[in-house]
């Protein structure tokens, strides 16, 4: 019973792992049709989004499962509920992307985005990607050195999003209130998404060392 | 033993209770500050959030320690993993609340609203009242028929944040861009604030009864 319960342990946290993973794939694929107006790309992670809900209810079943059965404590016990509350984030993560795909959607075959701030967008869509690749690993590695990364990145994306606000607030935004308005929401989730990614990279240390990461 | 073990799930409901009943009130001092740039109140709902976040780590806390001493199965299980998880959300609702006081405080002394969109706000502000209260009373009341309610709540939310957008994108926006810009980001902290109540009301009646609520 014990080699079962320690294979539904890991396969539990290789769920998380995937779940992170695919998160990235979807800011990654989001970020390419929210540059390039691409609807199919669009289309794609808003339909696949219904996979990660469905990992995220599958693995709060398996957790719940593994309580109700095995009455795990310690270590184990913190690695099942950490399990539980990651996999909300992670999905929210790919939740965050279906937002920016549902903007470019609405939008097409419009760009969402004035050429001028494709730079932004470029840059916080490849910070996501390594978000969700870090939180990914970390899952698996238990590495707080991964997770400073993860820190790293979220600083970064913050960086970005205040300099975002600020060009739309006060310079002389000459593209029109519409699209200052997808800008801001759009920069949001990158924003959001990035602070999610944080929160499983701390549970993670956390659970692994007993000390959250420190702040960079 | 078990008196005792009672006695602290029903204190993690209540706590959970008391959480979402502060999250409804910063909304609604968050709402008054932003319709009459009340910078005293900004600060209030500022200030108090750190009390919110402790209650959480607090009751993840309680909630972990219970797992871990008492073993508890089946019905007392499913509710001390759902508290873990709408602790979470109450806080998130109380970051929302935070979110609108911290635009209050940067835009002050000047409103961060035109008055034409005022009755958005008051409107959206009462409803994230309502359901900081809902969510109040369902978690300890586990009543289908309120948490019914946060459902109707949640859909009258998401109308008006629709057409807010729909005012920003579409019509003649005299106000500015600045402006667009910070009533957008207002407007989806409210939504978000009530997907959050929403959340916990499915969670509480599926505990209780094994079923989601109905979508209405």
């Amino acid at each position: 019973m014990c080699t079962a319960f320690n294979e539904q342990l890991d396969s539990l946290t290789e769920t998380l792992s995937q779940m992170c993973g695919l998160a990235g794939l979807a800011m990654e694929r989001a970020t390419q049709a929210l540059l390039q107006a691409d609807l199919a790309s669009a289309e794609k992670v808003i339909g696949d989004h219904e996979h990660l809900a469905r990992m995220q209810t599958d693995a709060e079943d398996a957790a719940f499962v593994l309580l109700a059965l095995q009455a795990p404590v310690a270590a184990d016990l913190r690695i099942i509920v950490g399990s539980m509350q990651n996999v909300a984030d992670a999905e929210r993560m790919g939740g965050l992307a279906r937002h920016v795909a549902q903007i470019v959607r609405r939008r097409h075959p419009e760009r969402p985005l004035p050429t001028e701030v494709d730079g932004y967008f470029a840059e916080m869509g490849g910070i996501a990607v390594d978000l969700g690749n870090s939180a990914r690993d970390v899952v698996l590695s238990r590495d707080p050195e991964r997770a400073l990364q993860i820190s790293r990145d979220d600083v970064a994306m913050n960086e970005l999003h205040q300099r975002l606000l600020t060009l739309l607030r006060e310079k002389d935004w000459p593209h029109g209130v519409a699209s200052a308005v997808d800008v801001a929401l759009l920069g949001r989730f990158y924003e959001r998404f990035a602070d999610h990614a944080v929160e499983i990279g701390r549970r993670v240390i956390f659970q692994a060392t007993g000390k959250v990461p420190d702040d960079v």
